[in-house]
């Protein structure tokens, strides 16, 4: 299994935290993100959409880091990190939507712009962030785990750029559910930190 | 079962198709839009996060489109329309990320902008869904279905917010292979037209 990445991309992080939780040996396939090697032949025969990450697996090629979540959880997790019940997987994709929605958009386009690495309209960035941001709060002021009681890929998937909005200008002090969910994520067995 | 939708969100519509393809019945719940209705209590109760669709089924609520698709297909379709092998569901899952990504802050936003019901950027939302109907008509060259060979929600997912990309400004016409697989779509028995 080959995984196409870069240091710092948080998608690939969210691939690569649910490899180290599950211990599962892994081959680094750092890609040139300065030169923009993503947005070049032969990448983009790989993902053309330009992106990282990208997880080789069994002959074929997957973009996207849930994409990749979802095979690495259904391959060497069984029903722990993704269940297959119906009620189960509904529960854990609807986070998942959040990761993909006002996480996406709002966390990771504000620190985008911020960063200097992104155009756009922060202030708009910052509302879609500070919603997802409550949305989160509400459940885990009554839950430990976005999904089903117990870690998910879908705490995996919404931790990175979560853990980085402070960089986006967001105040995690006004969250202080989703910041305390954070440590308990951090304090998993295997969990990966930050380089 | 309950969806609540209004008749106009395509997000909504991609649960009714597939729940019209598998001939399940439901109740709809509509959501007075123009009265904000999705904006306010007890509506937030159901979803913070203040969008259509939400699916009410066995005691549980779910929010988000991709979560209620995940939850009709594994309830009512079986191995057949998101298959739980992990290659199989990596693959359909990569194409829902692009539903949640180019074709969602591309060919809708677009589409929201030129309706006056989205205020942005829309140049860079042209952007987007341009990236995202060529991505489609790179895989849709050479194959009939997204993923599988076969259809799978991931057909289901991009469907809405391609077949009214004109809207958005888009020219159809510029992804031969994108529109054949639009009408591939209607074709499918139980396809649900839109009203």
């Amino acid at each position: 299994m080959k995984l196409y990445m870069t240091e710092n991309s948080g998608n690939a992080f969210k691939v690569r935290i649910l490899l180290s939780l599950l211990d599962v040996p892994f081959e680094k396939a750092l890609v040139d993100f300065p030169n923009k090697e993503h947005k070049k032949e032969p990448f983009l025969k790989l993902n053309p959409r330009g992106q990282v990450p990208v997880l080789e697996a069994e002959g074929k090629v997957f973009w996207d880091s849930t994409s990749n979540l979802v095979y690495v959880a259904r391959k060497h997790g069984g029903e722990k990190w993704l269940p297959t019940d119906p009620l189960g997987m509904a529960e854990v994709t609807q986070w998942l939507a959040l990761s993909n929605n006002e996480i996406h958009y709002g966390l990771q386009w504000a620190r985008g712009v911020k960063r200097g690495i992104k155009q756009g309209n922060f202030e708009e960035y910052q509302g879609y962030g500070r919603q997802g941001l409550a949305v989160m709060e509400g459940r885990l002021k009554t839950h430990e785990w976005l999904a089903l009681d117990r870690p998910t890929i879908a705490d995996i998937a919404c931790y990175p750029y979560v853990a980085s909005a402070p960089e986006g200008g967001f105040d995690l002090n006004e969250y202080p559910s989703v910041a305390a969910w954070l440590k308990r994520c951090e304090a998993l067995p295997g969990w990966l930190k930050r380089g």
